[in-house]
């Protein structure tokens, strides 16, 4: 039996309200079985750009990451977001250590290739180093990623950190038995997205894809569903979908998918 | 025969010329032994901070470090400079993880107790997490630290990067024969601080001493001396102070600290 491993993604909603951080850090310190935190960045970078004068670029309505929006992220994801998490948990007794992809070159990827647009300095994840972080794991530590990858000649490359959790949970599966959670501001996959309490508990790949005949997914869950069906059919034991409480020791209402 | 561990510390005159930067961290690659970085911050924190609208505040001529100002230094020293230099490292072929004192508890310390001035979030190192670090440097990475501890209830600390260099190379004097090497502007400890061609080659406990009485050694050398010097009598086997070409292949002139 493969040990257990827990990858919980945070969003911006979850970093921005400090009450709700600490919350969802004590949850999280409880989760007794090994794990990876990987957390977005919110709204900070915005402002902190915006106040160095570096307005976000975007190109028929995506964000670029220019060399400028690149140093915002660098400061902000996997400094002041990434330490302040760090410092919560070793104060909760958890012992994360804080990493991007380029920290023991833990994940390789390269530059977006250009096609209509140039992205910028945003990253396509080419491989995780399964064993490296094995050994952090194994050690005791919980590794706890910002957004940021690299390309292994020099550049730090702009990650999306939906991709990045599901792309660790899929490197991970032959050592653990993954559950991948994804923290957001509702409870679940909404079957009426102005229904907070149409929460559908359950959806395998055949109710997956009568939801999007019927287009009832909306379009930010889109790619979150995208990739959680891409990491089960590549081996993560399990995905859930909800808010921060799911991950409580009595977990709250979510929507599990598995194939 | 304990392997050999060379700490290397880097400070603001390196980080904000790019090219010595990248002509450092070529040297630094090359070194065949376990290695540690250590960097400082440059002037980068300040004019980031200027930015944001953070003035460093001061207090009898000390920077104190509220609340603010941490930010800052979280972004620039744990983010922007660390990250980068990892990721160069990574592109140089050596395996760089980038760490606080947070990440793995690797550096615990207590906010500084307020005498006659509170200089904020400021932290008196009180122990290396020497475990840890050696199962980091033993699995081949690079551990590569900027200048923040933490305080183990949650609390990031800014914290002096020559005091993290002599520390950590206490703290791991068991496990190795540790050579600490401070990176600085100048090609050693000058005997005439007008004259950049006075490197006095070696200095001992008694040399010290004297020159101590002599008045030789100018202000801003005392305490980068005497983090040597403590670290000397804790047991670290040898301290060099110059500039970066003391740790290439061919190692330019520089100064020797031994008992």
């Amino acid at each position: 039996m493969k040990p257990e491993l827990a990858i919980v993604k945070i969003g911006g909603n979850v970093i921005e309200n400090p009450e709700e951080l600490q919350r969802f850090l004590t949850f999280f310190s409880d989760i007794k079985n090994p794990k990876i935190l990987v957390h977005g960045g919110g709204k900070r970078a915005t402002e902190v750009g915006k106040k160095l004068g570096i307005e976000a670029r975007m190109v028929a309505g995506r964000r670029i990451t220019d060399t400028a929006s690149l140093d915002v992220a660098l400061m902000v994801y996997a400094g002041l977001v990434n330490k302040k998490i760090v410092g919560q948990l070793q104060g909760l007794g958890c012992n994360a250590i804080g990493l991007s992809g380029a920290d023991a070159n833990l994940i390789h990827a390269h530059k977006r290739p250009v096609n209509n647009i140039d992205y910028g300095w945003v990253g396509n994840i080419e491989s995780v180093n399964t064993s490296t972080l094995t050994t952090l794991i194994t050690s005791g530590l919980v590794p706890t990623f910002c957004a940021l990858t690299h390309d292994k000649k020099g550049q730090m490359l702009n990650t999306n950190a939906d991709t990045i959790a599901s792309e660790l949970a899929i490197g991970l599966k032959q050592e653990f038995s993954v559950t991948l959670y994804y923290c957001f501001e509702k409870q679940g996959v909404l079957r009426d997205k102005d229904d907070d309490h149409s929460v559908i508990p359950h959806i395998n790949l055949e109710t997956y894809n009568k939801l999007l005949a019927d287009q009832i997914i909306s379009d930010g869950m889109l790619p979150k569903l995208a990739n959680s069906f891409n990491a089960l059919q590549a081996g993560v034991r399990q995905v859930c979908i909800g808010s921060t409480d799911m991950i409580a020791s009595n977990p709250g209402r979510h929507t599990i998918l598995s194939l």
